[in-house]
């Protein structure tokens, strides 16, 4: 008469958020091109997305989003803002948002003299991507030297999207994932209408799976890709026999993975 | 000895969130194609994006969500999460957002009527597309029937971008847009290190206009592209005569807009 204690062992959780900052993104002037790299990059090392949020050049606001966001979730990645010029007010803002001194980093220093040829081309804007909070640890650049760096649980990444990547590429083998999600699609050329029911009643059997289902049109035929993600490959795979059946039953043919574009 | 008003009109500033709904963005499915979208087309109508999150498919993270941004901003749209399947729970959440009853919109019922071909193809899953919260009002869709809606200041757009774009483009004639953000882009083959102090002393001198330095490289040539932002076109032209002397007398050309791909 006692409900069974769940045998499945807890999966580990470990979470992040990404936080854009710039105007450009917001304007429209720009498409972002970084959150789903790290959005896939996490994913592959055990770290859960949980939020992104795009943010313009405003001080404040970027302090607040840092702290409500490094508070919330494991870890923060912030794209953009770490230029030369008056815009780039990410890592003063951080500083701010952890109550640290913004100071000039020799090591930084450094790097840039070498990247821009000699201490007479280090302009006082050259500099400023020298400066980072007190404490701060830096993030290599190997497009443009100029660094990113950690402070607590926030990565300070450029926003150029190839450097965003290469900083994110050079940094992740420091990251502690926690079980990864992994993930099964199926497809089929059927209506979202038609197999919802069954997909709803296949989630509650499934509780510990997120199943999303989404619609697509291609070579002239509507239909849907349903992923099932976990932590467990055994349990997805159980589902996908069962979907497969279940999509067999409605009279279409189950498709492993997308349909062919 | 008293400090001169300004007479410079005070600009009429209307604002905007959107909030994506889905995990397949961030678990890096699926690549999100309505924001930059949506931030053109408010740009163009003269509402400011100001913020956007995307978060994924749990209930009570997308009501803190909406409750945040609709008390924030003049506007919120939020694209996903409005078909027919149980991961589909934007109608449901905005509804208890707003402490209100999630009601089945007769109208909406007559449109999916339709567009299945007959009630005895209205399955229970479609009939989900029909509820809206109560006092909600459509927002058409002209490419699947399934309607958005609007409640209060929040707009319920779909995931899909072929749809979501449609919607917008049908519901944004409703919208007030307030003074209008125009652009003027001035670009050069010169680094951001070199021109930062005078960018920022230009930008000093006109506080009126937001200035953004994008950094390319293009053509295997270096450079920027300055942005000027602002809601009065003559103060955008008396910035960017001021900037192309200053590329000048760095030894660079000014180019007007953006460098040939």
């Amino acid at each position: 008469m006692t409900a069974a204690l769940s045998t499945a062992p807890q999966p580990r959780i470990v979470t992040a958020a990404v936080l854009v900052i710039g105007n450009e993104i917001l304007s429209g002037r720009t498409k972002d091109a970084n959150l789903n790299y790290l959005a896939i990059a996490l994913t592959e090392i055990g770290i859960r997305l949980m939020e992104a949020r795009v943010v313009p050049d405003i001080e404040a606001t970027i302090i607040a989003a840092v702290n409500e966001l490094r508070a919330r979730y494991d870890y923060v990645f912030t794209t953009g803002g770490i230029g030369p010029t008056h815009d780039d007010i990410t890592a003063a803002s951080i500083a701010k948002a952890f109550g640290l001194k913004l100071i000039r980093d020799e090591r930084a220093v450094d790097l840039l003299t070498r990247q821009y040829g000699g201490p007479e081309h280090l302009t006082e804007a050259r500099l400023r991507m020298a400066h980072v909070p007190e404490g701060a640890v830096l993030i290599d650049n190997p497009v443009s030297a100029a660094p990113g760096f950690q402070i607590g649980n926030v990565y300070v990444l450029a926003g150029v999207p190839r450097i965003c990547q290469a900083m994110f590429d050079g940094l992740k083998g420091r990251l502690q994932g926690g079980d990864k999600v992994l993930s099964v699609t199926v497809s089929a050329h059927i209506g979202e209408g038609v197999i919802a029911k069954d997909l709803g009643l296949l989630q509650d059997r499934y509780s510990d799976l997120d199943i999303g289902s989404y619609p697509y049109f291609r070579q002239g035929r509507y239909g849907a890709s349903f992923v099932m993600r976990g932590t467990q490959q055994a349990r997805l795979e159980a589902a996908a026999v069962e979907l497969r059946d279940i999509i067999r039953r409605l009279g279409a043919e189950p498709i492993d993975g997308e349909p062919a574009a």
